[in-house]
């Protein structure tokens, strides 16, 4: 296993091509590392300017006298070479190439390529890059790109070979209440690999799921023996692009990677246990789930207070094949006993506790089902009516996940304006909620040990 | 076809069970029908209560002097039959009962609901319901349910047999800038039925495409001539629930109706023309785009700042058999001479402007693949970079799209928080958005001729 720590966990940086030209790529990287300026030292490199904000400005890396973890490169393309030659003869600990314009755009590139990675192979520099977007890691206040925002701490791993999808992944999750461990964006790979990669953030104890963009792998055998090992201690979620021929043909001009048969992915994906999906919106639904709630046996409870959402929800478990668990007897009692369902409940799985279910009626059906040894966990659907308690009955599902932490909840509560409230206090604790019924449904599946 | 002017378009209206108690469904009556108080007179009846808010209570129905045209009905189910009754004998334009209790529960309500059917077809009185929320007509302020919140106006009808669901939506659409023609919640279906709606919404004006929540039909013949007859027209989406024979068991607890084989259904939307649907997502994303966009033949073009983003979204196309044209060495050219495509723009279809590109990349790349003659429509992808100029993207999308009014154009701005008003900005120029590239290329289908 290569050592990465100087890269992920650098005491010293230097940005090369830092620019004081606001939305430049420049100005991105020394806007981000900002952040973290108590918790360790940067430097400026760029022979135009004087100073940015106040900072000094070096000519060249050389010129500075303390030891560089990590050197950033962001200049144009063609002057790459001679300065990652200067960082080898420094002997930094690690090098991002920000810059593009290299095996993506052809022959030309290609040759400036082959010509940093014999540099750091001989100097023994591990190399992330180039054509890509950095690396973020949220809890320590490390942000190496030029995203727009700084996403929260989190669980999440996210290794993305397209930079683009990071910077609206982390808009995305800004809105949606969860959090990253690590953000890296690895474009051209021309060094450093997917897994190296997984390899690292594996060891990493925050990180609870992995989830990864992939184009076209590199060492398909070995990564095959990494993921193999890694997906029986940490869930790996893998949205491949480039399945179609039109798709094929995209990703060359991307990433310059080649795409493969997406039949012989699906292989790989299975003989590993990485977990495969189809889009960008499915991969953040179930790394969110995953790294949030257990797992558990394939024994479910629906409670709903929609009748319509209950057989929707009903379709989909039987599709995805989760099994909902018949109501036994002394449940239906419990129900019948508190005198506070509304006379029509359902006395079924899904259980239906009627439009007008106050927090009361959640609560004495959460407790019911969740008492009942065979349901192992619990899909809660929430319709929007008038007297629907919403932030009442997020707390009381927070409530009851406490007094169950082993028997996971996912939420379903549908609406917009008037159900965020309650959605923040769910997902505050941990607590995912879909604004889809199948989305939570397929979370919940993804719960379930085979 | 029956006369439903005088349920929809009524200029007098009684509350039967009008309440003072907060949060109850005689008092969320009230309150919604007090927002069209300009337009039409209503009346509140209830024995036990002189006035609510300032305005006289009767006793009953037969107590006002002037005709109505609409009698709302939620009492308890058990005097629901003489409450009918009385407004039989009254001689009112039409009825809806919200009123829970009926065929829905069994043997005992299933009498009641008998009873009151003999009384209103002797009577010739069209019925909505019973266990219904109502109906909402936003344009003309008239809002005869209980839901917590007011729609927009705008071009769907919504017809659903759930309420609950109703209100959700209403809520989701709220944030999500689409409006409605109709709500309409028939509950269980006891005298108009899914076909009476369909007529009649047909008949508008405002009314552009159809959406229906199904749990069972009644009459499935008339249903099959009225939807293929409408459909040629006007697209129906519908999403049909109890799809599996989980899903079955709960649409009998729910509203009496029986779901029937799936294959049936799907075997009757294909000789209906209706476009069948999965998810309650997926019936608005189709409905917000038939409403707002022409349709168009199979030539489409994809623009984006995001490589991975291009290379899922021409996936997706081929999966769902869209057309990628092949960009022409003219529109190639354009886009060279305009000096201010990236170098390494993609000369593809995925057009890639890449990760930096600013308004005007988007105009010049948006402006000449709408002048190529077989591109008929345009998938338009940002994500979201630091330099991205979210929402004079949005407006340039805007104009482009008054210059070709016949091209219809899809979105996927992906991002959050920083995205939001580009969004906003193109869903009030009806271009609609999508937080998925999927979702987007899903919408593009629908609008493409078969």
């Amino acid at each position: 296993m290569k050592n990465l720590e100087k890269i992920f966990n650098p005491k010293t940086i230097a940005i090369i091509g830092a620019s004081p030209k606001k939305n430049s790529v420049g100005w991105g990287l020394v806007k981000n590392i900002l952040e973290g300026k108590d918790s360790r030292k940067f430097f400026y490199v760029n022979p135009f300017e004087k100073e940015i904000g106040g900072i000094k400005c070096f000519s060249k890396i050389g010129d500075i006298s303390q030891e560089i973890d990590l050197a950033v490169i962001a200049v144009r393309a063609k002057i790459v070479p001679q300065i990652v030659e200067q960082c080898c003869r420094k002997k930094v600990g690690g090098i991002i190439i920000i810059s593009s314009g290299f095996a993506e755009i052809g022959k030309e590139g290609e040759i400036l390529q082959d010509k940093i990675i014999k540099l750091v192979k001989s100097a023994k520099i591990p190399l992330i890059g180039p054509n890509c977007l950095g690396i973020i890691r949220p809890s320590i206040k490390l942000n190496v790109s030029f995203a727009p925002a700084f996403p929260k701490p989190g669980n999440i791993a996210f290794i993305s070979q397209s930079g683009a999808l990071i910077d609206s992944i982390i808009d995305k999750s800004l809105s949606e209440n969860y959090g990253f461990s690590f953000l890296i964006s690895y474009g051209n790979e021309a060094d450093l690999t997917l897994s190296d990669f997984l390899l690292f953030v594996n060891k990493d104890r925050q990180t609870k799921v992995i989830t990864v963009y992939l184009e076209g792998l590199k060492g398909g055998r070995n990564f095959m023996k990494v993921a193999k090992k890694i997906s029986k201690i940490k869930p790996i979620v893998v949205l491949k692009a480039g399945r179609t021929e039109m798709g094929k043909k995209a990703v060359f001009t991307h990433t310059a990677s080649l795409a493969g048969n997406y039949q012989i992915y699906q292989a790989l994906f299975k003989q590993t246990g990485i977990i495969g999906v189809e889009t960008i919106e499915e991969l953040f639904d179930i790394a969110k789930v995953l790294a949030w709630q257990p797992k558990c046996k394939n024994g479910i409870g629906i409670i709903t207070n929609g009748g319509g959402c209950g057989v929707l929800m009903a379709d989909y478990c039987q599709e995805l094949g989760v099994n909902l668990v018949k109501l036994d007897s002394k449940t239906i009692q419990k129900l019948k006993d508190s005198k506070i369902m509304h006379p029509a409940f359902s006395r079924n799985n899904p259980l239906d506790i009627v439009g007008d279910a106050l927090s009361k009626d959640y609560q004495i059906a959460i407790e019911a089902l969740l008492k009942q040894k065979n349901i192992y966990g619990l899909l809660i659907i929430q319709t929007l009516q008038i007297m629907t308690e919403v932030e009442k009955n997020a707390k009381i599902i927070v409530e009851a996940k406490r007094k169950w932490p082993e028997k996971p909840i996912v939420c379903c509560f549908l609406g917009g304006e008037m159900t965020k409230k309650g959605v923040e206090i769910l997902e505050k604790n941990k607590i995912p909620n879909y604004p889809d019924l199948k989305r939570a449904a397929k979370a919940m599946k993804v719960l379930i040990y085979e």
